[in-house]
């Protein structure tokens, strides 16, 4: 295909960014509760400038290798051997990981999956829901794939013990080594040991790449190989989302966009919320990717510099149309502390037409020789100017149909906003400090050596509670 | 069995709410971003009484039938009499319904649903969904439960007229009127007119209870009996519940004093996020049956006067372990604007032993001899310390196992605590204004006769974006 018509084709697949429904025009003056107003986004002009410029830099210095992966092709081409070798004769991989080595792929497969083996993805420890998991396995037929960058997630060394025991119990040593590939870093942490003992099949996640950045490496990559999802394709829409989050100019740079609009929500106008629903079952899991990504990267108590933050909107998944039966009403009435992101698909792929009957009946008869996505879209619509008619910030994310390259399109839109918005707060998006503390007591709990300190503070929690305040 | 024992065995299934983590004792003095004190509980005192009163007044009036439900032995042996007559040679029961004739029925589904015939509840209009869960149907051997108080939710009425014109076309007009069992109002609406006209069978939504309130009515009663749930001890639980929170002192009334502290948090303390997390696959979707329960009931924009309030708590659904790995580091160092409900299975009902191995790796070894629903049980509890050290409220609701009687004391305790937090707020829990005008706007898009001027509003809105405000 000749270079203009590939671009053009990818024009036309080209996820949009409307962020009308944000702005004064739309939803009133531009005081603390209402829209923002031109100048008050281009009097931060110096502010994005200057984190476009920093990020940039930080780019070439490789100290973001996220922002490579749409270019890095020999992964897929690993990965795509990786599955070929394992797919045959294979009924179920499944996938053991939490967090980011789940929703990335969940997302994927929900998006995305259709054809090859199934692909069930563990992401926790419920005894109940990993028993009749096990039960119902050929092992024989089915792969585990353990996902852990660091090798010591708790909850999924723990599922990786259960597992590998049944296996060797079941299939013996030779067997049990051919039923597990693992997922990890290159060189440190617990798996990669075990992978060099015990000679288990392996794949990468490349350094510096965090688990919620981390869909489009192998972690995400090698299940949706396995579910016949066109991976190059996913890349490529992450590659061509890249050419268009590169320009500095906040006004042309969606990705910049969205991530300036929602930090002066933020900080200059008290919406702590933001609300991601899409108005499709495919892209359902997508708002739940979006929520670990906005959470992690962007609740922070310090900024850089060690100051006291604590940042962070609150992100919240939703569906349309089914939760304008849920949260809806509380969207549009409640206070002014929310963000609303539409996500609509412009063809499902797919069209049921409603037929016609009780014509008499005025509230059913009007339904009939519609389509029913495209009633899904209409009341898309609807919800967005419903929102503008009450003063209720709203954006709305275009996507011309749910397949690999603009999903690729959205995983890098809404990391490269994360990153951004990460560069405006002057915090570290990258790490997650906050969530340590919890581990050490559960160490604590399930018997760590070293970790008895830990124990004794749960101990006094549970002693210090009064009665009085247990009903 | 005697009354003492029936009372004892009641008592040792009872859920329990301990609130040590909301009270300054726990998390720091009553300062606006910490903890709530005693004596701010009991300075609202003559507020709670009044409005145990009221509501208790109320109820002896007839206002609040849904208070009354678990009383309502006759309707259990409806259910189960319609249950019975269509089970036999069932495959599948498709529920058509949305928001909350949808979501309490997909709670009990996923937390009970075990024996008896698939049961799908499609709450969507996704014609993908839809489209490929017809196909997959024997239709001779599936029936379909629409569910629609109103008798005329777009949504549902227009899956029905899908599946319909399917039915007619595939069965013959004998056989189809076999294949639809209907859900709704005893006398009012589109579908009760449906009912009377071609004479399917029907099952009634008792007057005056709405949608959100409505689990314990044949909404989901019938399609939790196809499912093999025990739904008279689903009714017990919650007739259970209602004897405990009778009491008009707060501190003696579980779902009063949940009120009162989420009210507190929110109108003093600003914390206007609550998220509810469940330490249990099966009771996750839960948390989104809650969400709808109180952004519907308590996002509201005017008091019982027509004052402004715009009051309502964002309830965010999360899900424990797995969240620890998404959310929590949001909720321990982000803004101080959230209340955490932790939800704790003691009994899990099923343990798995995690197998002692790698000894040697310090990280990995301390896993093994631990049960992995032990486990999960301590990251709850280490979350809860984690939440209570960084001065973050945090309740526990602990329920003894996941059964019919827990899951009966589960909702009812929610239902009477959104009501009880509607009267402190002076708001009426039981409508939903706000999402009007958004329908009348989808009226106006599909065509709807009368809605003329909504279509003119959306194209208005439209033509008035501007396109540099689309990247």
């Amino acid at each position: 295909m000749p270079d203009y018509r590939r671009r053009a084709a990818r024009e036309s697949m080209s996820v949009r960014l409307d962020v009308n429904g944000m702005m004064a025009e739309a939803i009133g003056p531009g005081e603390s509760q209402t829209g923002l107003s031109r100048g008050e986004v281009d009097a931060l002009a110096p502010r994005t400038l200057e984190v476009a410029r920093l990020l940039h830099s930080r780019r070439e210095a490789g100290e973001l290798p996220f922002y490579e992966l749409p270019q890095r092709r020999e992964m897929a081409t690993t990965v795509q051997a990786a599955a070929a070798a394992v797919r045959d004769g294979l009924d179920t991989l499944v996938v053991l990981g939490i967090g980011g080595s789940a929703l990335g792929t969940r997302t994927l497969l929900d998006a995305l999956g259709s054809s090859g083996p199934r692909v069930v993805v563990v992401d926790n420890i419920d005894p109940v829901t990993m028993g009749s998991l096990l039960d119902g396995l050929d092992l024989k037929r089915t792969m585990f794939n353990v996902v852990s960058k660091g090798g010591e997630t708790a909850e999924t060394m723990a599922q990786f013990l259960i597992v590998r025991e049944r296996l060797l119990r079941e299939l013996g040593a030779v067997d049990y080594q051919q039923r597990v590939i693992i997922t990890t870093d290159a060189e440190s942490g617990h798996l990669r040991q075990i992978v060099n003992d015990e000679g288990f099949r392996d794949l990468v996640v490349p350094a510096g790449v965090g688990g919620r950045f981390s869909v489009l490496t192998p972690v995400g990559l090698f299940p949706a190989a396995i579910a016949g999802v066109r991976i190059d394709e996913l890349l490529l829409g992450a590659a061509w989302m890249d050419t268009r989050t590169r320009a500095t100019e906040v006004w042309q740079n969606p990705a910049h966009l969205l991530a300036t609009l929602l930090y002066l929500a933020e900080t200059k106008h008290q919406r702590n919320v933001v609300v991601l629903m899409p108005y499709s079952d495919r892209l359902r899991r997508f708002a739940d990717w979006f929520v670990q990504l906005w959470a992690e990267s962007l609740g922070k108590a310090e900024n850089l510099d060690g100051a006291p933050l604590h940042s962070g909107q609150t992100p919240v998944a939703a569906l349309g149309a089914t939760d304008q039966h849920s949260l809806l009403q509380l969207l549009i009435e409640g206070p002014h502390d929310k963000v609303v992101i539409l996500l609509r698909v412009e063809d499902h792929g797919r069209e049921l037409s409603i037929p016609s009957a009780y014509t008499d009946m005025e509230g059913v008869g009007y339904l009939g020789g519609n389509g029913l996505g495209a009633l899904l879209n209409m009341e898309q619509r609807a919800t967005e100017l419903a929102l503008v008619q009450q003063h209720r910030p709203v954006m709305t994310i275009t996507v011309p149909q749910v397949n690999a390259f603009t999903l690729g399109q959205l995983f890098y839109l809404f990391e490269v906003a994360t990153v951004f918005a990460g560069g405006l707060h002057r915090l570290d998006p990258l790490n997650q400090p906050g969530v340590e503390h919890g581990k050490r007591l559960t160490y604590g709990l399930a018997g760590r050596k070293g970790f008895e300190a830990q124990r004794a503070e749960v101990d006094n929690w549970m002693g210090r509670k009064r009665a009085e305040y247990v009903l």
